[in-house]
C-alpha cells in the first residue's frame, strides 16, 4: 500500500477557476482486490473540459463530485494486478485521476506500446486528443483535398492535429492561435499555410487575406469572438465542429453575434464529444500512433513537474499558458 | 398582347422594407416567340425569402435587379404556347413575378394538376413551401416515432406542414406562432399537441411544461428571440433545420445568446435553402399533392385580392399579420 497523494475539488468556482478550489489530501493506496489493478501514474492530462466538470450547472456529464479525486486521464505502469488481462510493468492509460496511484477494475484501462511511441504521446497526440481531432475531422468536417480547412487554438492538443491531418488530407489549413511565438510553431514545424494570432491581430480581417476564396470546414476549439471573427467567412456549405468553448467555460458567455451566416452560407455546425463515439477510437489510435511512430504527426508538450504543480498547470491551460498538451509529470 | 401590369424594385431598403420601395408599372405583354409560352397568372405567392432580395448584400442568392419585375412564383394558365411541351389551357406553376402576365422559355415551368387539388395549393402545401418542410424535416432533422419536434411560425405555409408531416411520423408536435388565433389552429385544425403564442407568452418558461422531455427536432423559421428560448430545451443529439430568420430579414439581427447548448447537448445546426435540393422535388410534391387530396394534410391561405394589393401583403407577411399561406389573387 504505498502512500498516495490526490487532489479534491474543495468547492465549486462561480466565476473564474481559481487555487483555492482545489485541496490537497494524503492517503495509503487501498489494498488490491480480486478483479483490480493498483497502477502508478507517471503522467497526468489536464484538459479543458474539466473546468465543465467543476460546475454543477447541466452538461451532458455529471458534475466533478466535491471531496473526490478531480476527474483525469493518466499513463502509468502497472505496480500490482489481480486482474487477468494486466500485469506489472504493463504500460496502460486510464481515468485515474489527479493523484499519485490508482486502484482500478481496469474497465477503463488499456494497454498501450510505450516502445513504439513515448507514454506521454498516449495522453495527447495519440489519445484523447488526437482522437478528438480525427473524429471531428473525418466525421464532421470531412474534408475534400483543395479545400481549406481552420482549427483554432491550432498549436493545441487537440488542434496541432487537426491541422496536420487536414494538411496530409490535401487541404489548405490556417491556424488560429494566441503569440507570435504559438504561430511561428504552427506554420514552419506543424506546416500550416498560415496562422493567426488572435492576440495582436482581428480574426475577420486577416482572414480575408489568408483565406479569400472563404473556410470550408472550421474546427472549433475556443468559440467566442474567434468564432464570430471566422463564421463570415465560411463558404456556402462550410462545415462547423464544435469541439470547445473554453471561452465560454469559465464564466462569461459570448453570443454568435450574426446567425443569418448559417443560413446564407447554408452551414453545419455540430457539437460532439469525442466519448460518445468509442467505435472510431482503434481506427483513430492506430491510425494516430503510426503517423507519430513514422515521423508524419509532430507533437510538442508542457509538461509541469510533480503533482503539487497540477492545480497552478490546469488553471494555466485555461488561460492559454501552455504550448502543445499539457501534462503534469507525477513520477 | 394583353396589357400587362408588374410591379419593380424601385429602391432597396435600409432597414425595413416599405411600400414606396416598389412601383407599378404597365406595358404590353411581349409577343411569344418560338419556344416561348404566354402564361396568364392567377395565383401570386408571397415569401419571406424576397426580402432578403431587395437588398445587395452577400448571399446565396443574387439581389432582386431594381427597376425589373419583382420575382415571385406564380401558378395560372397558358394562354398562347410555342413550346412543345405546353398548351393553351394547361395548368402551371413556375416563376413569373409580379404581374398579370409572363412570357417563358418554360425551362422553370411545371404543369400541375388543378383536379387533383386547387390550384393555388401548388404555390403553398404542395409546392415550394411543402418541399421546403419536407426536406428539412426528412433530411435534416429525420424524426424517430416518439421523438418531440416543434416549428416555430407553426401557422404558416412551411410551418404548418412540418408540424403535419411530424405527427404523421409519430411525433410529439409543439408549434410556435403569434397570437391566440393561430395557436387554436395549429393545435385544432392542424392536430399539433400544443402550441405556444409568442406574443403573450415566454417560449422558454413555457417549454418548461410542454416539452418537458426536451426537444429531439426544432424546425426553425424565425430566430431571434425564439431560437433563444428554444435552445436550451434541446435534448441530447437533437437536430435544428434552419429555414428561415425571418427577425433578421428587415435590418435588425438577433445574436444566439447562449452557443454553448451547441456543445453541451451535441446539437447539429444546419441552414439549407431548398432550391438546392431539386433531387426531391419530384418525390416530395407527389407525396405532398396526396396526403393533401387524401385530407390527410391541411392547410390555410391569406388571399389578397389584386395585384395592387401584393405590396401591403407583402409588408404585412414579413410582420406575421397572414394566417396560413400569403397569396394574391391575379385573376
Amino acid at each position: 500500500m504505498p502512500a498516495n497523494r490526490y487532489i479534491v475539488l474543495a468547492s465549486r468556482p462561480t466565476e473564474h477557476a481559481e487555487l483555492k478550489h482545489f485541496r490537497f489530501e494524503d492517503a495509503p493506496t487501498p489494498n488490491v482486490q480480486a478483479g483490480q489493478v493498483l497502477v502508478r501514474n507517471r503522467f497526468l492530462s489536464l484538459d479543458p473540459y474539466m473546468r465543465g466538470r467543476m460546475s454543477d450547472r447541466k452538461s451532458y456529464a455529471a458534475p466533478q463530485p466535491l471531496d473526490k479525486v478531480m476527474i483525469g486521464e493518466t499513463a502509468g505502469e502497472v505496480l500490482e494486478s489481480k486482474h487477468e488481462n494486466f500485469r506489472p510493468g504493463d504500460a496502460v492509460v486510464g481515468f485515474l485521476g489527479w493523484q499519485l496511484f490508482g486502484v482500478t477494475d481496469g474497465k477503463a484501462l488499456r494497454k498501450v506500446d510505450a516502445k513504439r511511441i513515448p507514454l506521454s504521446a498516449y495522453l495527447g497526440v495519440a489519445g484523447m486528443p488526437g482522437v478528438t481531432a480525427w473524429y471531428g475531422l473525418n466525421n464532421i468536417i470531412a474534408p475534400k483535398s483543395g479545400e481549406t480547412v481552420a482549427v483554432s487554438a491550432a498549436s493545441g492538443a487537440v488542434g496541432s492535429v487537426v491541422g496536420q491531418l487536414a494538411r496530409l488530407a490535401g487541404c489548405r489549413t490556417i491556424g488560429i492561435a494566441g503569440g507570435p511565438d504559438k504561430c511561428r510553431y504552427v506554420v514552419d514545424e506543424l506546416g500550416f499555410d498560415a496562422c493567426i494570432d488572435y492576440k495582436s491581430e482581428n480574426v475577420y480581417d486577416v482572414l480575408k487575406e489568408s483565406a479569400p476564396q472563404g473556410i470550408d470546414g472550421y474546427f472549433e476549439n475556443v468559440g467566442g469572438d474567434i468564432l464570430n471573427g471566422v463564421l463570415p467567412h465560411m463558404r456556402a456549405f462550410g462545415r462547423i465542429a464544435l469541439c470547445g468553448l473554453i471561452a465560454g467555460y469559465d464564466g462569461v458567455q459570448i453570443p454568435i453575434r450574426a446567425p443569418q451566416y448559417f443560413l446564407s452560407s447554408r452551414l453545419k455546425l455540430q457539437g460532439f464529444i469525442v466519448s460518445e463515439h468509442l467505435d472510431v477510437w482503434p481506427t483513430a489510435l492506430a491510425e494516430l500512433r503510426e503517423l507519430v511512430a513514422s515521423g508524419r504527426l509532430t507533437y510538442r508538450e508542457t509538461i509541469a513537474e510533480g503533482l503539487d504543480s497540477a492545480p497552478e498547470a490546469f488553471l494555466g491551460l485555461l488561460k492559454g499558458r501552455n504550448f502543445g498538451k499539457q501534462l503534469v509529470r507525477l513520477a
